[in-house]
């Protein structure tokens, strides 16, 4: 029996509500056993472009990553938010440590190749060195990783926050039973995004596809679930997408691996 | 005998020179056995805050921290300085871990009690909890340390970076022969600011005391040199502080502990 580990990604908009934040961080710090923490910060971010003068360019839900968009980011994910994660996880008692997938040389990643779209600076996840990330966790360490990675040739980029929790589960799987959250402002994936009462309780590959075709399941949530449904097939043992009290509750959206609906 | 441990820190105007950065992380890396490096940042942090409408305000050579000028300095030090380093230092084959004081508790700071002026949110350190730092030289991790400390109640705070590596130096000093550089833009410490020639080879208290009485070694020199000092007296095997070459030539200034000029 592998031991688990709960990989727990948090989204932009929780970031935002200080005391949803507060919440979440203290759900996440009652979590028995191993753990780590994966942040996003795009909308802190997009302000702090603004602010510097930098409009933020996005296409389909990725932003373009410029030289300059990348400090930003580097500066709000690792920066800002990262600290005030860890911060607020050491009042809590758990033991954080914030990271970037270039520290440890943790995820490896290549920039994006360009097709029609030059998205700058971004980076593909290549590889997850679990040893340095192991030697944290066998240390009593909770890893806190922004999503920032690097190519090991000096050069940072700006990963999408969903595909690095769903690499950590992936890369992490062969050694531990990886339950991946994705914890976001919503009970979890809806069929009527304006109802509360519509979360799907369980989603699996064929569902996935119908709800997708209806039109019910759009925009940013595809590239999520598509992630959650790739940590699934490569051996995460559950992936729940919700938030903090759906997931808590065990309300939230449980991905299912199988062409049986399990109710 | 104690395993050698070298504690490196670069100040502001070596991160603000991009060829003089690489060399000096060359140097860095190529050091034999465990390590790990503390930077500052202040200058950048001060034309990031600018850039923001905070126009920085110092006194006695410490920047006064409010709320808005911790947000910079955590964005600056902990994020685009501390990342930019050890993607840096990765390149290279070192491999390096990016921190604040908060990750892992490793530095616990409390904030300055407001006497004559009120630092705002910057931080005296507490302890350092060599525990964690030491789970990361076992892993063969080289730690790269911002001057960002927080006080385990969820307050990030800006900490000096010179006094943060003689911290580390003493804290570390028990378990490790703890050699201490301070690499700066200069070629060690001068009698003549103006004269490169006349760097002083070897400084002890009763010298320190004179030459600040001439005058001669004044203003950020002195809060360095105190760091310094104390770092040797409470047990460091050896401090030296001096530019990257003087550093590597061996002829940068070395501060001895006695009241015996050694040459």
């Amino acid at each position: 029996m592998k031991e688990p580990l709960h990989l727990f990604k948090i989204g932009g908009a929780v970031l935002e509500d200080y005391e949803e934040l507060e919440e979440t961080l203290a759900f996440f710090s009652n979590l028995p056993g191993r753990k780590l923490l994966v942040h996003g910060g795009g909308r802190r971010a997009s302000r702090m472009g603004r602010q510097l003068g930098i409009e933020p360019r996005m296409h389909e839900g990725r932003r373009i990553t410029d030289a300059a968009t990348l400090e930003v980011v580097v500066m709000v994910y690792a920066g800002l938010e990262n600290k005030r994660i860890v911060s607020g996880l050491q009042a809590m008692g758990c033991n954080a440590i914030g990271l970037s997938g270039a520290d440890g040389n943790a995820i490896l990643a290549e920039k994006r190749p360009v097709k029609d779209i030059d998205y700058g600076f971004v980076g593909d996840v290549k590889a997850v060195n679990t040893e340095s990330l192991d030697a944290l966790l066998n240390a009593g360490l909770t890893p806190v990783y922004c999503a920032i990675t690097h190519d090991g040739k000096g050069q940072l980029l700006n990963t999408n926050a969903d595909t690095i929790a769903a690499e950590l589960a992936i890369a992490l799987a062969g050694k531990y039973q990886a339950n991946l959250y994705y914890c976001f402002e919503k009970p979890g994936v809806m069929e009527n995004v304006n109802d509360p009462g519509s979360v799907i309780r369980y989603l699996d590959p064929e569902l996935y596809a119908a709800y997708r075709e209806q039109g019910a399941i759009a925009e940013g949530m595809i590239p999520k679930l598509d992630n959650a449904f790739r940590a699934l097939k490569a051996g995460a043992a559950s992936v729940q997408a919700g938030d903090r009290k759906a997931l808590a509750l065990g309300k939230a959206t449980q991905l299912v691996w199988t062409t049986e609906f399990p109710e």
